[in-house]
């Protein structure tokens, strides 16, 4: 970086300056105006020092396999960011769903490689553990409950698994919902102790809110405070309010606790890695 | 603009900062890495304070008409700035070509109106023009004499016709193209005077050269510095050396003189403008 680089200020959205060799990403949706990503990863790129951008892309649904094609044959493409609502449809038009995202059913990222094939991926569980880890967590060996088996319970409960706890413990409101999601864990980690059983959080390590509750002032508590033990680590996804009812009550009995916004921190960072930002070509 | 953006510096290629609802231009060519139009169009976009950025798109031609097609569908996109090698592939591929586009025979930029429609124009003659106005100077009514009908010639020619010179003399060191544009010329602009004749400067208002010849340092002059009246205005369309070494003869005649980059400057100006970058929606 340059002299004049490094008097670019640290404002969310500010890429370094572009020229022709800038790398290119997008994020497509519809609608896109609403999408936080430019802000996050154009952060995150300039913190890396890369020569690099993303921009949003407004592609709808009717468009969405042309976008692909093309976006496929951009020799200066390496990454797309997948919003709603092409989460799944993405799937059936790219060349090859890692692990996360066929466990999941959705793909939001997509790498570009220099001989346009399109690989996908999602990384929202893989984000939550990253931000964890960043802040010293480990989930290895500890007991794990998971409240809420949505799209978020699934990525964050297969990421989890991935990181082999003692055992993890699924609860929905839905029993059909948490059965599927218990049969898809138990199909992707064979020795995986897994079960289903009330939202009760005593005795676990690692209490997980993978629900909207709390997101309404009116909410009830996903998990009853009261019942977390103080050496416990209580994780939120709820992005509003930044810090949920539940973790502010965890924090006053003590807990350590993680909130929502660090896993999409931690998502923006595993992104980066997946589409090599500010690493050698 | 916040507070924030306005501690942004003034560094090329620096746009303000992204988000879902920036608009987004691209540049179109292959290779793309050389090209200056990302740091000269978003340090215009910051000074208009306008939400939009200007990324670089590499599209080699067997991909150009795919390319096309899915930018029409990009709904946040506004314009596509066309450089080596689709100037005149593109004219095929758009709903509309203007006049100075069909004139020069290329065009260097696209704007997508808001239902998908593809417009496309040249802006070389015009960024010539602009970059006179800008600096105080008129065509209307003057004398000028244009030497090089290549590329640069032909816009240039067409573009000061259309503001009213006296008449209007044409060298070329090929008789043909020196023919084939003054019969353009003729066509397009019905009472003009336009001549064929020396590339003598003497008694012409305004001079211009529109050949290469001052880019290496052996070459020879285009004109006679020493027939130019000191009164005259003289333009270059060379970019390297900065100064030419004909403006530099001329000016130390007293000559008023325009270097390339201000047509260059008056170019990317204009294109904002057809793009509707800092404007109203």
């Amino acid at each position: 970086m340059s002299d004049m680089t490094q008097a670019i200020p640290d404002i969310p959205g500010l890429p370094l300056p572009l020229s022709g060799e800038t790398r290119l990403h997008v994020i497509i949706g519809d609608p896109i105006a609403q999408a936080g990503s430019p802000r996050l990863f154009n952060q995150a790129f300039r913190r890396r020092g890369a020569g690099a951008v993303l921009v949003p892309l407004h592609v709808r649904s009717e468009h969405l396999s042309q976008a692909l094609a093309a976006l496929r044959h951009f020799g200066n493409v390496d990454g797309i960011v997948v919003t709603v609502p092409h989460k799944i449809a993405v799937m059936e038009l790219i060349d090859e769903v890692r692990d996360s995202g066929r466990r999941i059913g959705a793909v939001n990222a997509i790498r570009r490689l220099p001989d346009g094939r399109l690989v996908g991926d999602n990384f929202d569980g893989k984000g939550c553990i990253r931000g964890l880890s960043a802040a010293g967590h480990g989930i290895q060996g500890k007991s794990v409950l998971i409240v809420g088996g949505g799209g978020a319970g699934r990525a964050v409960a297969h990421a989890m698994a991935d990181e082999g706890p003692s055992r993890l413990r699924l609860f929905d409101i839905d029993s059909t919902r948490q059965a599927e999601l218990v049969a898809s864990l138990a199909q992707a980690h064979p020795g995986l102790v897994v079960e289903v059983g009330a939202a009760d959080p005593q005795g676990f390590d690692v209490v997980v809110n993978c629900t909207p509750l709390g997101m309404q002032a009116s909410d009830p508590y996903p998990v009853d405070p009261e019942r977390i033990s103080p050496s416990a680590l209580v994780v939120d996804v709820i992005l509003k309010p930044a810090i949920s009812p539940l973790l502010e009550a965890a924090a006053k009995r003590g807990c350590a606790t993680q909130p929502g916004i660090r896993m999409l921190e931690g998502q923006v960072e595993a992104i980066c890695d997946f589409f090599g930002v500010g690493m050698p070509a």
